[in-house]
């Protein structure tokens, strides 16, 4: 039995990670990818899309949705978060060829909508990758929309500590208002892997050269995308870096090896979206004596074997 | 020659009068009514929506938008807002017989997108009278709806003082994520009316009885409205009043009398998003060495005789 | 019968006419200038200070207070705040002769606390004309200062726009929690006077000429100043102006003159604190349903003839 | 050689522990010991303090402080925070015998100014363990202040969680301006300790027995106290406790074993001032990439047996 599900993204190295293993994972049916603005513009994120789709031959439908955040137009991203060290670590498009396949006409938000709407849409699992916009927007035009999703795994977030920010991570930081208002619309199973379980998890050299024994498009695609980040992911300037995360990839083995997450606790899970320097922070609130409902369970670690070993087995189809 | 309108409003007592107006004035064609969350909630402002055209038999086409504010779920309204001294002063189904025509299936937000991006919809002058959650999410769903809305006039702010707070005034309140978001959309001729300019053009018992005197429907609703505003309007219950403002009305009559409004200047106009107790707040910057570039035109008075003049030939059709 | 002050000033050019009209009005008796970060850095501040006191050769007290605001270093002042189109419009020290007689070396936090606490000390009137940091400071070190002040005279704020940003005026921008620490300790007479009240009292030319007739040290010395300010202060640079206002000096005439003061409202005020775009701002609630008690009376207009005749009698002296 | 150290506390159990070991312990001169409104009200915060340093026949001087937060009168605390699911968690008044010597009569403040500013005042060691709002007047009073203090020692904040909210200590959220005041003025040797140092070396029944055994005053009076905490501790109410944090005597314990914090980070701290969720939270920023120079050291872990010995150590002297 297979999970259909729809994928929500801001097509960048990691991204196109997941791209690959939703589109390919036998246990996986990818109905449609949707790209929103984040790490860089959509123009670049629906094209990377595109070209990630293409190259692996596949006819999933792409769409393009809101091209800036929902209040205001888009924060300057600081330096380190688009280049670290090296100006090309944040490539406007990915090293594969231009897209041939166009993005369909309707916009991403109406994608979401009528695909959750539609009979039997209820069974779709959504994961959402990139900057919460195009979701939100689609929650807010269609009230019954939260009704129809039956789980939201979303990357985003991190505990205490953040990469943007002293304590923001970037998907949640660059639409804030976004993320609060997907965390509030009452969705019934919310799942978010903040960086806390996508740095728990990084996969190295040895991972990718597996991925290049397996040969396929996506599996060689993936180990060049996987060595560039860890090549150029911002860190120390001073560490020799052996591994990256693979953030959003990891919410794809999450549907399908839910044990890949070590560690897992319910919380009631808020974005600031007013703070003075915890713009964009997830604030998840664990303490048995909240007074809010749980609203999402949240992984706080990972494991890199069942991680790395999905992607060999997703690649391998 | 006629001006194409669509309404988005969230009916209440004004509202009510607007849609009169606009459905009624022979040179305006009202095309569509969108309904969203405010006064009261979405299933209130929607059946009031259709009484209000039913009442007039009118078969303009209503549709029902968000339930909810972008972002979160409702702030609890002040007691003084809900109802004044008497609880029955926000009624939440005004007193015109149910509706019998039902409201469209398609959402509001897809109505208003589908309205200005189809050929042609780019001479629809857009009139907002309530929160801005429908138009924000239609703005963010399709990047290129800014770019065909030649005209917005929203009702909504206030310079330096409130009504629900101390310096809020109820529509951008109620969601200012999504007033800040159509006030930067980049909408190219946004005109707003606070409630400076609707305070300073009140009408009368006397008006009521001149719309009394025309005698169809439309009228002698209007006047019925409009004395209940009288009697109940919040405000310092020892004075004596013989007048209240008809806030969202005033938009309609400065569509046909654009010198309804005696002062209007231009600025460069933001909602606060953020504040401890400035929540909601207009902030409007009429500074001529200010940084930012002018976003709308801000009307600052209003005449009565001039508005109270286009209700009575308004209705009179 | 004369009154006791102690005047706490971040002298610039109306703080120093401020302080000529506090030190020589015969019903008056200045007994302490102190002086704070704002207009200027502190050691510009108190060395201003120092120089007008000196100018006129009065021994009253001079004392160094806060050299920054409380909870943060000083935030950077828009260019038109401290130059307008000119360079020389804020100079860092007042065209007077270098001070001779140094500050006194108690702080201004202490010899605040000392003279209120002091035997008899409940009768002295406090005129605060900058940012409100050491007032702050002293009403927190002390928790029984706020009941021994029995009347507190505050320049600061503006209703509906503001100087430094579009909404808040440069005193209560600089230290905003000082200034809502001030306004919510209990003090129980507060006068505010604001932008609204100062801008309508401006002074001229010819009240510059007036003084220049009564030929005393402050005389030619406020004229001078105003001259100055007439002549750079920041507005529409298209404008031909002949008038400026005097912010700081009303104070000083609203002792002796209440009636100079035509507009005079109770409300509750608070000071923004944490808004992102109405930081500083002045939130004054006039609503007769508000449900916090009334903390200031806040003056709306002011009468520039009472004002300027106050002025030549105190420089007469 | 001994460190001479002024102790700023809300006595509660656990300053009361840190008072018996500051005072007690031979290598440490306590030269005077600081209330500050907090945990409870300032009237029995100074009570409190008196009572302890009776109870062990101390001369040590007490003063009284700050009654309130600087910006605003106290915030409601959360009912867990005060009594978990016990009335009596917190008491008012600690159950020692009523105090007999009065608090000096110069407030806190200015104490601690003095006693820094004094000639050799420059190498007390100041340790703070209650809400900030002491150190932050007499920082922002006396502009000399910070650089005459040699070292910081501070209870406060949580890296990612909290007590009081999501994400706050109680400590720095009671006054989040005093805390950020403090963090940036420029204090050379900053060391913090949050909860995930103290709650990482509790304290259980086998220490409150070694203490027994003890037998000095301090020892059982600090069993007592750590007993009481270990019987209260708000927690999951479904947990079988046997060990508390007792936050306060771990900055005691530093001074003279530095060794007891066993994990320590260099960082730039800020605790959050305008946040809707985050009020209050200390925000770390360890990332080597950081713009902002490092202002403090922050322990993230303790050894519970270091500190357990120091205290027996303490109390036998």
């Amino acid at each position: 039995m297979t999970t259909r599900l729809i994928l929500d993204v801001d097509t960048g190295t990691d991204d196109a990670v997941a791209i690959f293993a939703a589109a390919c994972h036998p246990e996986l049916e990818l109905l449609g990818v949707t790209a929103v603005n984040g790490n860089v513009a959509l123009k670049y994120t629906i094209e990377n899309t595109l070209r990630v789709l293409d190259h692996i031959g596949s006819d999933v439908p792409a769409f393009a949705g809101a091209d800036r955040p929902i209040v205001r137009p888009d924060m300057p991203i600081p330096r380190h978060i688009l280049n670290g060290d090296d100006p090309q670590f944040q490539v406007n498009e990915l090293d594969f060829a231009p897209s041939t396949t166009p993005a369909r006409p309707e916009s991403a938000v109406r994608f979401l909508i009528d695909s959750f709407m539609a009979d039997g849409g209820d069974d779709i699992v959504l994961v959402a990758t990139g900057p919460l916009t195009n979701l939100a927007l689609a929650l807010g035009a269609e009230p019954r929309l939260a009704g129809r999703i039956p789980r939201l795994v979303i990357m985003g977030g991190a505990r205490g500590w953040g990469n943007v920010t002293a304590v923001a991570e970037f998907n949640f930081w660059v639409d804030p208002e976004a993320a609060e208002a997907v965390l509030s619309a009452g969705i019934r199973d919310v799942l978010i892997l903040p960086l806390d379980a996508t740095h728990s998890a990084q996969l190295g050299l040895e991972d990718c050269d597996a991925f290049d024994a397996v040969g396929t498009p996506a599996a060689t695609g993936s180990a060049a995308l996987i060595r560039h980040r860890i090549q150029h992911y911002p860190d120390d300037p001073a560490a020799v870096r052996a591994t990256a995360p693979v953030h959003d990839a990891l919410c794809i083995a999450a549907l399908v090896h839910p044990e890949v997450l070590t560690e897992v606790v319910d919380g009631t899970v808020h974005v600031e979206t007013a703070g003075e320097r915890t713009l964009g922070e997830m604030v998840l609130d664990t303490r048995p004596w909240r007074d809010e409902p749980t609203n999402a369970r949240v992984a706080l670690r990972a494991d890199a074997q069942i991680f790395s070993r999905f992607l060999t087995d997703a690649f391998r189809s």
